[in-house]
């Protein structure tokens, strides 16, 4: 989850939320503890710190981007599972050192289990697969939209949760899987209208750390660790991690930016070169080859990746965080006492993305959908106005009665101006009487007498 | 959530879940603290107790359920919103000995903060109004789904979690809208098969019991702990609720089964009367009388509620918790310290109507949806399969690459059965140098030469 920032549009909500945050506690006790009654007391309207609400306008953003996740993993045939965003804490427990791991919203709760809201969802992926057990006949290929959880300290900028669309492909060892995952990421942005000139994926493999760190002679236990530092080097001072790393070559493999570079370092027969070399020529078929690039420096902060790891970024510099990432985790299984299995997989936050589709203005208008809005001139004719309704949502139209009492025509054709509806119709005495309604067409804005109109209710009700 | 019962299919799962869990502290504080390896310790494959997997078999089942209410939702034109699963403990805490706030998922995050994973969505939709405050113009439906907890121990057949389909009217004081909430209650329970000989909604008003508290002259704040009593009439013993209500009156009055009687009770011209007769009057326009029946047993277990109270209820007798249950809480807005406004909503959990649905076994099959499989013959060929793959995913089908590397013609066959597909392809050395595919259709189980046919690249497309 790292640097999901609040939307820019919010930071003043977002500071008040974390004020807010601070004082919260005693308010919270006087209430409870005192014998104030609870009128007293104004419950806070902002969302706990570093959260989000999801208000209509907010949540129709949301559902629009989702679909298209969904999308994606439905024309790729992936499958969409979904797991309790409360967890044991040790499926987490990890000992890399990793930012995720040191950033649980964890809690013993009161059946005295240590539980936590879920960092990440590969790791229920993987109890899921296990529980599955041999019932679950590999390849699977599964995706979920989860929202992941962590706590740090609320600054601006920096969330405590965020929605993760995930996909992963377990059971398959070779890189078409990685290649697949790929295609489906870049079929994703291209849904959204985004091109290979403002999106790249940098990939590397973690077999190239592997491989020095088996050439120096150093421990195989330290791979997760180094790779974890090795994430980190942008925010570390260069010094430091050449003396934790003790190995200056490290350094100068990871500026390596082309696969035969990467060959003469390491050897073309190396596994690493080859498979590397077997994604980008898949990449051609699939039709993104100009969307991807070869670079070592790439090593994500999961400490159970073990090879191909990618992540996607914004070409025009605009946002300098990864939009998503990923990559293959051979090993993951047996660290949870099964046997492993072969997988890959990424993730793809829901923050990161909607900032640089705002950036580039290329975000839909999130208008609500309503088509038609009924008004009962009055209390006798509502049954009218009701049977029309149901009529019409029979239909499949999305139909909106006005259900205050006493509501004029005046207030029927704002009400409708603000929700956006196609159509406003008025159960009117006389018109009813000859089973007619009247209509005001909202969208047409030209000649009053062409866009209103009386139609016999059996017409409307057939359209 | 009363009553949520895990699924009968899974009783074992739920009891073994159950052990896990008490087992669990020592193995989770062992694998900490201890000096062993990590990969020495297995995984918990279960969830934490009482909470549910959905691996992708019963994530099809929810996401029908979900589309569903959505598709209600949509048609009666209520717009969709979200907030965050964890909130203030406050927002939750009332005093009136509602099972709900007895029975938090609270705790203390590292934050110091009371903290709580919501037992249900009311209180955060009134926190998301107040809010917006003068920004929202009222009237507005919302809807929402969210996912609700509670912290009771788990015996088998009770859950620790479920989804909840929430609809809410905020801002109209008269009874149309209640009567909207039960149009759109009934329509769901029509799109999913059901009738009214199945299902009856019972409609009663808790203006009746404020009306004998009055009569009574029982001081007025005892009327929320009065209701939430009365609901658990079934659940304690007679003689008890006659000692805490000190009214055997209100038992009689409980009794009555129709709106008339009721009027020669508490007399004709009552606000409870009017206003239950009008929804009853209204619902024969909407189409849904015959669902509908007055028992003034009916007070349901949230403090909250004012006026009209409603719950639907399995007609056949098979399940005797409610299947949902809503009502008017015009007065929910000043216990938060804000201006009231008449709002009145449901509730609609994703755990009886399942059961309902599969005991009368109204469930579609679930299957997943996968159009075509393609294999490549050897990895040349690889190319061929994965630029098909892209062309007719981008015609919208559900398209399966085989990834595997040397898999043959009859694994795909079966991969295909397995999965439902409907079409093989195959990318063969000789047909692909005339740019054609092998096609097996695997729907029509007829004749070899039937099912099976050579198709040239660009119609395949361009289909």
């Amino acid at each position: 989850m790292e640097g999901i920032k609040v939307e820019e549009t919010k930071p003043q909500q977002a500071a008040k939320s974390e004020k807010q945050n601070q004082k919260k506690p005693a308010e919270g006790r006087a209430m409870r503890t005192g014998g104030k009654k609870k009128a007293s007391g104004v419950i806070p309207s902002e969302p706990i710190a570093g959260v989000r609400d999801f208000p209509p306008e907010e949540m129709r953003k949301r559902t629009w981007l989702f679909d298209k996740f969904r999308e994606v993993a439905r024309v790729f045939s992936f499958q969409e599972y979904d797991a309790p965003v409360l967890e044991y804490e040790e499926l987490y427990t990890r000992k890399a050192g990793e930012e995720i791991t040191q950033q649980m919203y964890n809690f013993v709760d009161k059946g005295d289990q240590k539980v936590s809201l879920r960092p990440e969802m590969t790791p229920s992926l993987a109890r899921l697969v296990i529980q599955k057990g041999k019932a679950l006949m590999v390849p699977v290929k599964w995706f979920s939209i989860p929202q992941c959880w962590r706590f740090e300290t609320v600054t601006r900028g920096r969330r405590r949760e965020h929605y993760q669309w995930n996909m992963d492909i377990i059971g398959v060892k070779e890189v078409t899987a990685e290649a697949e995952l790929l295609a489906a990421i870049v079929a994703f942005f291209k849904s959204v209208g985004l091109s290979a000139k403002e999106i790249g994926i940098k990939v590397s493999s973690r077999k190239v750390i592997e491989k020095i760190i088996d050439d120096l002679k150093i421990p195989k236990e330290v791979f997760a660790q180094t790779c974890i530092i090795v994430d980190k080097l942008d925010k570390l001072e260069r010094a430091d991690v050449v003396q934790q790393l003790v190995a200056s070559r490290l350094i100068d493999t990871l500026s390596v930016k082309s696969i035969e570079e990467l060959g003469a370092l390491i050897g073309e027969e190396h596994e690493a070169v080859k498979e590397l070399q077997k994604l980008f020529w898949l990449a051609q078929s699939y039709g993104y080859a100009d969307w991807i690039q070869f670079d070592a420096s790439v090593v994500r902060g999961l400490a159970y990746y073990t090879g191909i790891v990618f992540e996607g970024f914004d070409r025009t510099g605009g946002i300098p965080r990864a939009i998503c990432g990923g990559g293959r985790y051979d090993r993951l299984f047996s660290t949870y006492g099964a046997k492993d299995i072969p997988s890959c997989g990424f993730g793809f936050g829901d923050c990161v993305i909607m900032e640089i589709l705002e950036d580039k203005k290329l975000l839909p208008s999130f208008a609500p959908k309503i088509d038609d809005i009924i008004l009962a001139f009055n209390e006798e004719l509502r049954p009218a106005a009701n049977e029309l309704a149901m009529a019409l949502r029979i239909q499949g139209r999305a139909v909106e009665i006005v259900l205050g009492e006493g509501k004029k025509l005046k207030w029927a054709y704002s009400y409708a101006d603000r929700l956006g509806a196609d159509r406003v119709m008025l159960i009117a005495p006389d018109e009813w009487k000859e089973r007619k309604i009247r209509v005001k067409d909202m969208k047409k804005q030209t000649d009053k007498d062409e866009n209103q109109y009386d139609v016999l209710y059996d017409d409307l009700v057939k359209q």
